[in-house]
Formats: C-alpha cells, structure tokens, sequence
C-alpha cells in the first residue's frame, strides 16, 4: 500500500498515481489532498492522526511551500512504515506516533530522535535523505511528481525495511532535518492553558488539551463562558454549544449540528483557557 | 468490494479506510465523503440511486448525526449486497431498490420488511444488528472507524450471505430499527404534487414526480409558470430553464449551462406543483 | 488501468465506478471529478498535462454539455492509451500528447491526424465511434454512466490494441469528429503575447507561453508592470508575486503563498502580454 496526502486539490495528484503506477503496483489509497495550502503543522496534525491506523506502507506526503528550494527531501522510518516528504517537518509527528514514541506535547527529555525509545527497536524513528539531481529534475514546482512520487515507489518496491538498498537514498546525519512539534499545554489543580491545533470540516476546533481532563466534569468555563461537557454531539441539542473528547483523544469545542470554531471565536493557534467550574459531578 | 459513503469531508475517511485494510483485502472504492453534512435524508436518496448500480458488495455508510448515543450500528443485507450503517434510515431505500423492491414513493402495503416479496426471496430485505460494547469503543465521537468499519471489515471477510457468522452480529427484532421513506408524490389527470428530494451539485433539483409524467409533453406549469420539457439539458439555449427527467428517472428542474435550484427558486424539501398546460405535443 | 475523470464532484462519479465494477476487474484511479463545469477547454488542458505521466491505460473522461444530443461518442487511441469520451474535443490535445506528437500550440501543418508523424507508428491518434442506441439508453442526461463506463470497461477487457473487436466500436470517418486546438503564443525578439489557459486551485495562471522564453531573465513586464522570474514559489518572499516556468513547462503568473490571478487581475481565457525588459542577468 501506498498512501498519498498532499494540500494539491485535484488534478496534480493524478500525475504523481500515474508515476507510482509506472513503478510499482501498490495499491493506492489517497488519506487527502484538500489539507489547508502550505500549511504544514495541520497536515503534520493530521498525518498523526489517521495514519497510526494504517498497516505498515509507504506514505508520500507533499505539502511542501519550500518546493524548488533546497529543502532535503526525506524518508522517515518509524513502525514499519515510512513516510516520504519534504524536509520541513510535516512527518515527524505522524512518525512518532507510528513509532509509539511519547506525543509531541509531552514527549520531552526522550533523548535524541534515534535514541532508544521506552522498549526498543519499536520506537525508533530513522530518517533518510534521498539525494536528487536538482539540474535533472523536469519541474522545479512539482517534486510531488518528480522527486517524492518516484522515491516512495523505489522505496515500496524494495520494501520498507530494505529501504537502504534503494540507490540514492542514505541516513541523514543526526540533527540535520527540521521538526516539528505542537505546543504543550499545561494542565493545573483549577484549569488548563492550551491551544486550538486545527478545525476539522465540520467546525469542530480541536485542541492540544488531554481528554482526562474532563473526566466527571458537567460543565467547564472556555475563555470564559461556561459551556456543557457532554460525551457526544447529540447528547445536547441540535445548535448547543459542548465540550467533549474527539475522536483523536483531546478536548473539542464543538456545536451539535453546528460550527464549533464559530460558536467559541476560535481558529487554529488561538489560545483556548479551560476553568474548572465545578467539583466533580455528572 | 467495500465501497465508503460519508459526510466526513477528509481526511477521517482515510482513518477508516486504514481499519479496513487491516482487517481486510477488499477493494475500496469512494461512493462520495462529501454528503450533506448529517442530513440522513439526502445520504439515503443518492444511495438508492448509486449502490445499484454496483456489483454485490458491501457498503459502508456513516451519516450519523446520533454517534455516541444508543442508537444500533446495523447491518442490511439485500440482493446479495450488505450495507453497514448507524440505525437511523439511511440504509434502508437503497435496502429496498438493491431487494428490487417497490420504491418507497408507491410501495406502501407491500407487507413487512421482511416479508415476501413479488417473486420471493431476492426481494427480502434483512436487518441485523451489531452489538458494541459502548464502554471498550475508542472514541465516542467516530464510531465510523471504530465501530462500523470493524464491522464492515469482518462481514467482507465472513461473505454477505454468511454474515451471520460474524460474531457480534445478530438478526434485529422485527420493527426494532428506524425506517425511512421518502414523501409520496400525487399525481392527478391535470398536474402533480411533489417535493424536491435533493439538489445536486449542477443545481438539478430532483423531485419525487415519476418522469414518465412527462412523456408527450412541450411545456408544464412548475409553481405557476410554463416551462419547457426537453430530454436534454443541450436541448434549450445556454442559460434557459427546463424540465427534463434526470438519470434516476424522476422530474428534474435545471438550467442548461445554470443551476436549476436558483432558477426554480427551490431546495430540498420543497414543494412542486406542476400544472399541465397543453394537450400532448412535442 | 481504468482512469475517471469528470466534471461530477460526487456521487455520480460512484455509478459509473459501479458499472465498471460489474463488467471489469480494472483498477480503477480517479484523476479528478471536480474540473470546471462543463468546461470542455480546461478538462482538455488537465487531460492533457496529466494523462502522459500514467502507464498504458483506458481513460474514461466525461465533460459532456452536450448529453442527450446526437453528439457521438468516441474512444481514441494514442500511444498505446485509449481515451473513451463524447465527441466535443476534450479527448484530443491528451491524445495527441500521448502519441508523443508535437504540441498543439506548434504543431499545425503536421498533416491530417491519422497521417503520419515524425518517427511512425508511435505518433498516430486513431479515432473510433462507439455506436450506442438512444432509445435504449436508460438517460438521457448520464451517459457516463450508460454509455461511456460500459464502452470503457469493454475496450479494457478487450486490449486497447484489440479494441476493433469490441462490438459496437468502429473507425471513425475521417475528419468527422470535433477537434480541439489551444491557442498558439507569439513570441517576439521583444515579448511574448499568450493568453491564460487554467488558473490551478493554487491561484497560479497558467499560460500558453513556452517557459523557456524566461531562461536568464531577472524579471519581465506582465501586462506592463515588472515582475520578477523566480525558479520556485518560495525564491520569493511569502505574498510577493513572480512569473515562473510551471510544472507543465509554460510561463505561470504565480503569488508565493497567494493567488497569482488575483494579483495579476487575470482569469482564463485573459490575455497576457510579456515584455522583456532586461537583458540576460540572473
């Protein structure tokens, strides 16, 4: 299997299937390609969350603003899978997270990326760099199809762990990649300080906040209002306002059948302050 | 084959789609992710007109404005197809035309769902339900990966017409599931009443009325004012209005070139009275 | 390899999947359903940079305004690709790609279609009438669904070399189809003058003008005022604009991170006079 998520729309990412159909016969699956433009931390969001459910594959992702420069393009192993994109971040959290390494936002003081992970080989995270002859490429604006769409087919053909074998492919040296890591919140005896990571298509603003927090809470201030904590959109009225668990384990301002990020007056990067309103009830 | 329906926009598709590869073999193939959001009336209509069309799979369907409440996940199995989907209609229609059942605009009195039908067992339609044990579901909110792709995973690799081997599936009691039927439409000797069931992404609004109304017919009243028939929407100028019967054979309201719902001034779920205004000509 | 593409967004793109399904064990991979509507000249455009970048396979294409009429339905037959499409042209600028002919903007005067092209047999576009009976075509307003995917999926089982056997199918006469040509740049020792021919969902403005025309230039005046040529998005700063040679080869008047046919005031079909107002540095 090969995955493909990129922010291309349609109909670049034809081009980079007939490129992997030229090379291997993977099957396809498109996780998508409508991540928000350029965006890298919410397609870095999202490849962390959907791809753990995968099994093992090649995963090319391309959300890439740095195309045409000289950004690294990379393999990242992790969990017998991998990932091919470009260097900027976008799939060392969805690696760790394959790898069953400790979330970003609490993950701190692990030791290095290649570092031995809390049981072993398992947590292991490896990234490669996949060399490219930047004068041979046929696009500069395009790598999806010329560089990444070609290296991910290499790299399934002669199989995720054999992926040194492929030719213009080698370990990066330590530290030479950029990451990426979501902010931490911080959780207190009275409340928590986090931050809206992404809304989803529904309108659901979803943050960095563990979902325990709300364990046994009827009701907690947001920025101030206090809204209802409810276990599902329904358990509230068609147009209430709730706080909830999403299905990715983090604290969700939603509306039931409605547009959480507008109810709440929040978007991506805003800071989100959860109050504890009163003692545990429910 | 599973095929995938939701109105879950992306990338939680994908989420399901890595369940059900890790479960199964089957081919995928996307029905459409983009539905109404949780409006169940509109995901029942366009799968009574797409799954028939289809060789006998099953079919996962998550429209399920109710996720986290009690409602049933069921599966529905006719004419050699299954259709795993929340207890809340939306599999039912498309039930009954794969059974080759009567549609629901005229098929009332035609006995109980599970009764015989015109020519016996092809036209039996079968609910089951899955038993799910709220407390161990991963999410509260995406029951789509956790519950139903499961379960669609499991039913394709048992085979539709053993699916009662699948462990936690079990016949539903008689009349123990939600039904859904769409508004019957009226038909007389000088006009029809009937509704807009959908509009689709042209801007057809697709009522209930049987196109063969049309038949002979130049022009009809729609809400009181004459509009041309034609069998093709090619048939009038750019921009002209028209009724024509569409590919589910039902009396459509478009615009060559336009969109008919802005034209006609309607939306889903409302009505349409049409009016013949000439003797048979054409 | 079956390849869909359409102007349906969704669900109707499912119906024919479902077609195809019951008729062929094709792999089917979708290149977009969302182009323009009804917009014949863009899908040929997409067609026609997408489609050579797949190996051999049947490609079923469907922008059809004119559905319902007595326009003929075709496959053609380049480069070892057979596109199966109604008669309005969309299908010809692909084909004459994929048989490695000269581009249509240079390439008048090669001699008729099915003449000989510079290096033989590679070069030839064959183009075939498939004979279908309206009145046993079940609508008159989806003949993707009942007319194209059935003729798609049979001159798949047949072989794209083999697809005379297929019954229905036979040479079309000479110069009895609809053509498809983009215009032709000019390009001067002082400028170029070209016209947009796509704006992608980036925002980028795709012109006709070939890219090498910037080769060693700093900057040139579009439309009169001076803009700077970059080889990548990101050589410029986030919301500045620059003209770049695309992935397709041709001038594109782009925004880093932005919309370059806002910031350009230019849509399809604009005109785009270049003016070259250095000489070679860079």
């Amino acid at each position: 299997v090969i995955t493909l998520a990129s922010d291309f729309g349609t109909p670049y990412p034809a081009a980079m299937k007939g490129v992997l159909l030229q090379r291997s016969d993977a099957r396809l699956v498109d996780v998508a390609h409508d991540f928000p433009r350029q965006d890298v931390r919410a397609a870095a969001f999202w490849l962390r969350e959907v791809l753990p459910w995968f099994p093992p594959a090649v995963h090319l992702v391309v959300v890439d603003p740095g195309v045409g420069t000289d950004r690294a393009a990379l393999v990242v192993r992790a969990g017998g899978h991998a990932l091919v994109a470009p260097d900027n971040g976008v799939a060392l959290p969805a690696a760790r997270a394959l790898a069953g390494r400790a979330d970003d936002e609490n993950g701190s003081g692990t030791g290095g990326e290649n570092g031995a992970g809390r049981d072993g080989t398992e947590q292991v995270v490896e990234v490669f760099e996949v060399a490219y002859d930047d004068a041979a490429v046929e696009s500069d604006t395009f790598h999806g199809r010329d560089v990444f769409a070609p290296a991910a087919a290499d790299v399934h053909e002669a199989g995720i762990g054999d992926l040194e074998t492929v030719e213009r492919v080698a370990p990066a040296a330590e530290g030479a990649w950029t990451d990426l890591r979501f902010p931490v919140p911080e959780v207190r005896a009275g409340g928590a300080t986090g931050e809206v990571l992404v809304v989803d298509g529904f309108g659901n603003a979803i943050t960095n906040v563990p979902g325990p927090v709300l364990t046994d809470r009827a009701a907690v201030r947001v920025n101030g209002t206090e809204r209802r904590v409810a276990r599902a959109y329904a358990a509230v009225d068609p147009g209430e306002a709730l706080v909830t668990v999403g299905s990715h384990g983090r604290v969700e301002l939603a509306v039931n059948r409605g547009r959480g990020d507008e109810r709440f007056g929040v978007t991506a990067g805003d800071r989100v302050e959860l109050t504890w309103t009163r003692s545990a009830e429910n």
